[in-house]
């Protein structure tokens, strides 16, 4: 088994922390994404997405995908849970953690994405090339410090995301709050409630996968 | 148990479908959204995101999101399977509903907020306001044009979009089929096994759902 991966990018960050949670260890592949490596024909053959994380089971199989990839390794081995045990708390738990990624981890990317020079002409990740839109940069860096307020309010009254403890939700949120720092948005100093979750979740061995 | 739906709107379909794949009736509670009802205060006190569907549980907890509704009727009730059986089959069936999401759901989404005059204001769904950018309306056509394209490819030499059957991420791909019909993008006749697959899960009984 092994996973493609990057150091430096978020979205293999999220499948890494969550193995660092399960105390698996698997090996890694490093595609440059830097260098381009990731639309390179050997790396085609690997993900015609162009995306990293991938994990490549003993038998070849292929999953492509962060979230998918963390199915995978609960379902293998539930405990600790990171998604949940029971309906109730599997449901809460894919609901805050969708959230996360559709206000706060998207909006980074689409910040980033729509601004940087290096991603001019891929605005958008995956094998089709699209045209940066400025507008969307702005609105992404608004959107990511809405999500922030909501995270801190939300926080006021809880240690963790949702649920009594450390989920694939928090994961999320916190590959987002260091991801967002790309585009110079940082957890506002009266967010002391998301400022205290974030050094806590920081500060778990698993932050630095 | 209820959930909060509305007939024609495209997000709680992908749960009520779900649910009837699992022969599960749950009682509706119809929200206008063409009046605008997910904006006024009985129903932000219901999901402050102000988005359906919303399922409501006896003990009073809500949960609100599509996918997660799927997600706690799956634990609930395994069978018949729609998220898979086992770590590497419920990882595919994650991948490929979030690709279907990512690529086409999501894309016909953009093109519709971004460009008709009813979601003027409306560009993302939730609490906030955003503007219409008329340069995504343009690219979300686009996108799911080549999701389209993408799929038609993935079965030409299978039944399902993965696994051995009809799973939430055919449900994913069928409801962004009849939602890109909003935004006037249809398959192309030339998309022979898109065209199959899609008259074979509208004769489901579901489907009305």
């Amino acid at each position: 088994m092994k996973l493609y991966s990057y150091a430096t990018a978020p979205s293999p960050r999220r499948a890494r922390i969550f193995l660092a949670e399960k105390g698996i260890t698997v090996p890694t592949v490093e595609v440059d994404l830097r260098a381009g490596q990731q639309f390179e024909p050997p790396f085609r053959q690997i993900n015609a997405d162009c995306t990293i994380p991938v994990l490549e089971l003993d038998n070849g199989v292929r999953i492509s995908d962060a979230v998918a990839i963390c199915v995978y390794f609960e379902e293998l081995q539930p405990e600790p849970s990171l998604m949940g045990r029971g309906a109730e708390e599997k449901a809460q738990i894919a609901a805050w953690q969708r959230r996360a990624e559709r206000d706060g981890f998207y909006a980074v990317m689409e910040a980033l994405r729509n601004f940087a020079r290096s991603f001019k002409g891929r605005a958008i990740p995956g094998a089709d090339n699209y045209e940066q839109i400025p507008a969307l940069a702005e609105r992404g860096r608004l959107r990511v410090q809405r999500f922030f307020e909501a995270m801190d309010a939300r926080l006021a009254d809880r240690e963790w995301i949702t649920a009594d403890r450390y989920t694939i939700a928090d994961i999320t949120t916190q590959v987002t709050v260091d991801f967002a720092k790309w585009v110079k948005v940082e957890i506002p100093e009266n967010a002391t409630n998301l400022g205290r979750w974030f050094r806590n979740v920081s500060a778990r061995p698993s932050a630095t996968a």
